[in-house]
C-alpha cells in the first residue's frame, strides 16, 4: 500500500494493527483504552524481593519461550545488563523472545550470538547500531525488527501494542524493595527515564543494582511498588562510556558556521522570546547551536525556560550559567548531564512525558525550537536518520519525530554532502521523520525553508540568512557529488522503519 | 454470610464481587489485570488545556448520570473543591452520581442537598463525618455508601473495582498543562499524594487551581500528560483549616500517661533498632507517643529510619531535630507537615505507595511499629474506628487497617472508657480493623497483648508495663462504666463498613 509520503509498504507488514502512515496528526483525538500489567499482591509483609542472582530472578519470574523482554540504554555503550542477563537466558535455553530495548548498541553485541541462534527472533528498539544493525540488515532475525522513536515506544506499551512480560531494569542505586534510580552508585546515569513505562506496563520487573542502599531509595524513579525482584551484581555497567554513543563535540569551521545559521534562524524565527523551550540532538552541529544561541540571548535579554532532551554538557553550561531555568532531561547523555541531573531545577521526565503522542500532551508538544541532525533529507523534507544509504542500519531515531512534529518551529542541520555522498537528495533511503513535521533545513550551502511555513520565509525575508529552495540544494548536492543512486528501502532481510 | 470474624454479612451486599472478610492475607499472591483508563490522544501541539470556569470543565469532561466522580481531602476541613464542583454539577441537573471521595467532612456539607434530591447517589470514601455520616446513617442514600482505608481506596481504583469516570483535583498550584503540585501557591497543602490513583486512572481529569504558575510546574505530583482540563479559580481553599480535623494535641495527664506505655511497648518490643519505621495516628496520645520515644532514642543512641503517615507537626519536631532521617508523607496533616514537605528528606508518597494491600509491597509493610487510635477494642481484638456506639458514622478507617496489617507491631492506645461508654468491650459496633492484626492494646488502666503475639508477651515478662488480659480490660471497663448494651450494626439505611 502506498503510504502519504510516496512509499510503498508491503502488504506483508500491514497487520496486527500496523497501518500505513497516514500524516503526523492522523490519530489526533484518538480515543483508547490503555494497557495493563497482570500483577500479584504482595499483601503479606513478609516479602522479600532481593534474590540471589539474575539466573534466579529470570526463573522466578516465569520467563517462557516466545516472551517479550525489556531494557533501558542509560549507560549506553557502557551497559553491562543486556549482556548479562542475555547470557543467563541463553544458559536457561529459553527461546523465540522479543527483546524491546530503548536502544541497542555496540555494548549489546551478544545479542548477536543469540539472533543467530534463535533465543532472540524479534527486536524492537530505537537504535540498532554497530554488529547488530549489521546481523539485522543481513536478516538473520527471525520476525521484522521495529524500530520506533522514544515517544513510539511509550506510546506502544501504553497503548498495548508492546506488552512487556519481564522488565529486567539496570539502576544506579535501589533500596532491597525496588525503590530504584539513576542517582548515585557507582554507575551513575542522572536519570532512568526510558525505563518508566517498563516499570509500570510489564507484568514482571526486575531490578539490577550494584548500589544496594537502605530504604526508602528516593526519591526513586522507579517505584519499588511495581518491582517484583531486586538483583545485586558487582557492576551494571561503565558509566564512563555513556559519552561515547552518539554525542560529537565539534571544532570544524563548516560545522560551526552551520551552527551560527541555525541560531540565526532561530533568533529571527519569531519564536525567539522568553520562556522559549529548545532541545538539540547530540550531533557536532546541533550542540554548536547553544554557543550561538547564548549570543542572541544575551544580546536581546531573553532567558531560556526550559531545555529538554537528551542532556549534554553544552546545555548544562548555558543552564549553568543561568541562560536556562529548567532542564527537562529524558536522558543524560555525559557525565556533565548525569552530575547536573542531581541539581535543583534539573528534573527527570519519563519518555512518556517527553515524547508519547497518546498521552494528554506530551513535553515535545510545548517545544519552541527542535534542531535535530540527518543521514539524508529530501526535497519533500522527508528526513533519514536510521539506515545508511547503502541500506545499513547504523542509527536511531531517538526522538527525532516526535521532536520535530511537536516543536513550533524544527530545524534540520547537516552537510550537502558527506564522504563524497549528497545528504540532500531526490528521495531518503527510508523515512525516519515526514517532511510534514520539519520546516529548516540547514547546509553548509544555504538555508531552505519547508514551503508550507509562509510565516518563516516571511520572517527571513531581510535577513542575511543564505535562503535557498530545497531543489537547489539539491541540486548543488548532486553538482558536488554526483547523482545519488536510485533511493530503496533496503529489505533483504526484514527491517521495517516504522513511524510511530 | 458469616464472615471470619463472626460478623453476619447480609447477602445483599455481597454482590459485583464483594466477598465477606476472609483473613488480612487471604488475598496475598491474587494475581489481577490492572485496570486502566480510556484516553484520548492529544497528538497535536495546540492543545489549550484551560478552560474559563468548573462549569465548563464539567460540560467538556462528558459527565452523565449514573457517573463516577472523585476528590481528595488535603485541604481537609478548609476544602471549597467540592462543594464548588458540586454545585456546578446540581445546576446542571446531572443525577445519579457516584463520589468516590478520599474523606469527606463538614467543608462538603452540600453534599447533603446532593444526595437528598438524587444528584449523588452513591458514596465511596474513607472519612464520612459531620451532616454528612448523619444523613448516610439515617439511610438517605440510594445506595450503599462503601467505607474504604486509604489503601483500599487505591487498591480498588487499581483493580477496577471503582471506575472514576471524571476526577477533579484541587491543586495547590499548577501549569497550563495540568502539572499540579500540592506545593506553594495561596493554598499549600504539601503533598498531593491522594490524588495519584485518581489521575492515573480516571478516563478525564479536571486540575482545579488558585495559582496557576508558568510551566513546567516541577516537581508535579500529577502529570500533565493525565490531565484534559485546567481550571483556575479564586481560591480552593482555606489552609488554615487543615489542621481542624482529626489532629488532636494532648497536654491531658492520663493521656500522657498512656503514651508513655506506648513508648515502653515500643521500647522493650525486641523491634527498636536502629533504622526502624514508624507512623502514629492523629489522637492525642498516639501524638505524645513521640516526646516519650525521643527520651527512649536518646538513651539508646538510636535513631529512626523512616517515620510515615499524615504527617503532623510531632514528627515534624523530632526529623528536624535528627532523631528521624526521612518523613514519607501521604498527607500532611498540619501546617508544619505542610512547610517541612518543601524540605529535603520529606518525600511525598502517592496512596498506593502508601498502603495498597495489591501492590508489590507498600510501604505500610515495611512499618516497624503504628500507634493507632480507637473508638471501641472488643475481646477480639477487633477495633472500630468508624462507627460511635451510637451506629451514627463518625469516623475514618484511614490508614488504620492497613497499617495495623503492615506493622510489626501494631498498638491501639485508647481510654479504658469515654463518655461513661466502655471502650474495651465484648464486641464492637462494626469492624474496621480486625483483631487478627491488633497486638497490643494500650489504656489507661494496663496494657493488653494480643495472646497471637507470644513473642511481645515474653519481651514485656520483666517490665514494668502493667500487663493485663484483654478479658480483664473489658472486665475493669464494665464495673466502671456498666455493662455496653449489645452492639449491633446499624444499618436502618445502607452504610456497611468494609475492610480492604
Amino acid at each position: 500500500m502506498i503510504n502519504k509520503i510516496g512509499r510503498d509498504i508491503p502488504d506483508e507488514y500491514l497487520k496486527n494493527g500496523v497501518e500505513p502512515f497516514q500524516g503526523i496528526y492522523y490519530r489526533d483525538g484518538y480515543q483508547y483504552k490503555k494497557a495493563a500489567p497482570t500483577v500479584r499482591a504482595y499483601v503479606k509483609p513478609d516479602g522479600n524481593k532481593l534474590v540471589d542472582s539474575i539466573h534466579d530472578a529470570v526463573v522466578k519470574s516465569g520467563l517462557k519461550d516466545g516472551m517479550t523482554i525489556s531494557f533501558h540504554h542509560h549507560l549506553r555503550d557502557g551497559d553491562y545488563v543486556v549482556n548479562m542477563v542475555m547470557k543467563e537466558i541463553h544458559k536457561l535455553g529459553i527461546k523465540d523472545l522479543t527483546v524491546c530495548a530503548t536502544s541497542l548498541g555496540k555494548a549489546h553485541n551478544y545479542l548477536v550470538t543469540c539472533i543467530e541462534d534463535g533465543t532472540v527472533t524479534g527486536i524492537s528498539t530505537s537504535g540498532i547500531r554497530d554488529e547488530i544493525g549489521e546481523v539485522v540488515s543481513e536478516g538473520k532475525l527471525k520476525h521484522p525488527a521495529v524500530i520506533r522513536s522514544h515517544g513510539g515506544r511509550a506510546r506502544a506499551i501504553e497503548d498495548g501494542t508492546v506488552k512487556i512480560d519481564v522488565a529486567f531494569i539496570g539502576a544506579s542505586t535501589s533500596d532491597a524493595y525496588g525503590n530504584a534510580s539513576g542517582k548515585g552508585g557507582k554507575s551513575d546515569t542522572g536519570v532512568l527515564a526510558y525505563a518508566d513505562g517498563d516499570a509500570k506496563y510489564a507484568d514482571k520487573v526486575v531490578v539490577i543494582t550494584d548500589t544496594l542502599v537502605d530504604g526508602p531509595n528516593f526519591p526513586a524513579s522507579i517505584e519499588g511498588v511495581d518491582v517484583d525482584y531486586v538483583v545485586k551484581v558487582d557492576s551494571i555497567g561503565d558509566p564512563e562510556k555513556i559519552a561515547t554513543g552518539a554525542l560529537r563535540l565539534t571544532k570544524d569551521t563548516r560545522e560551526l558556521n552551520m551552527a551560527k545559521e541555525v541560531a540565526k534562524c532561530i533568533y529571527y524565527s519569531g519564536y525567539f522570546k522568553d520562556g522559549f523551550s529548545f532541545q538539540t540532538g547530540a550531533g557536532g552541529p546541533s550542540l554548536a547551536t547553544t554557543t550561538f544561541l547564548k549570543q542572541y540571548m544575551e544580546k536581546d535579554h531573553i532567558k531560556c525556560g526550559w531545555a529538554m532532551g537528551g542532556v549534554t554538557e553544552p546545555i548544562v553550561d548555558l543552564f549553568k550559567a543561568g541562560y536556562v531555568n529548567e532542564i527537562l532531561d529524558d536522558q543524560s547523555f555525559d557525565l556533565a548531564a548525569v552530575a547536573s541531573a542531581h541539581t535543583q531545577n534539573h528534573f527527570e521526565i519519563s519518555a512518556s512525558q517527553y515524547a508519547n503522542p497518546f498521552n494528554k500532551g506530551a513535553f515535545v508538544n510545548q517545544l519552541s525550537f527542535v534542531i535535530l541532525g540527518a543521514l539524508e533529507i529530501d526535497t519533500g523534507f522527508n528526513v533519514n536518520v536510521v539506515q545508511g544509504s547503502n541500506g545499513i542500519l547504523r542509527g536511531a531515531p531517538g526522538g527525532h519525530p516526535d521532536t520535530a512534529a511537536g516543536a513550533s518551529v524544527s530545524i534540520i542541520v547537516a552537510p550537502l554532502i558527506r564522504s563524497r555522498m549528497p545528504t540532500v537528495r531526490d528521495k531518503v533511503t527510508s523515512v525516519t521523520t515526514p517532511g510534514e513535521s520539519i520546516d529548516i533545513v540547514v547546509t553548509d550551502y544555504g538555508v531552505a525553508v519547508n514551503p508550507r511555513r509562509k510565516d518563516l520565509l516571511a520572517a527571513f525575508k531581510d535577513t542575511n540568512i543564505p535562503l535557498k529552495t530545497i531543489e537547489e540544494l539539491r541540486d548543488l548536492a548532486y553538482q558536488y557529488a554526483g547523482k545519488a543512486k536510485a533511493s530503496r528501502i533496503y529489505r533483504p532481510g526484514r527491517c521495517l522503519s516504522r513511524i510511530p
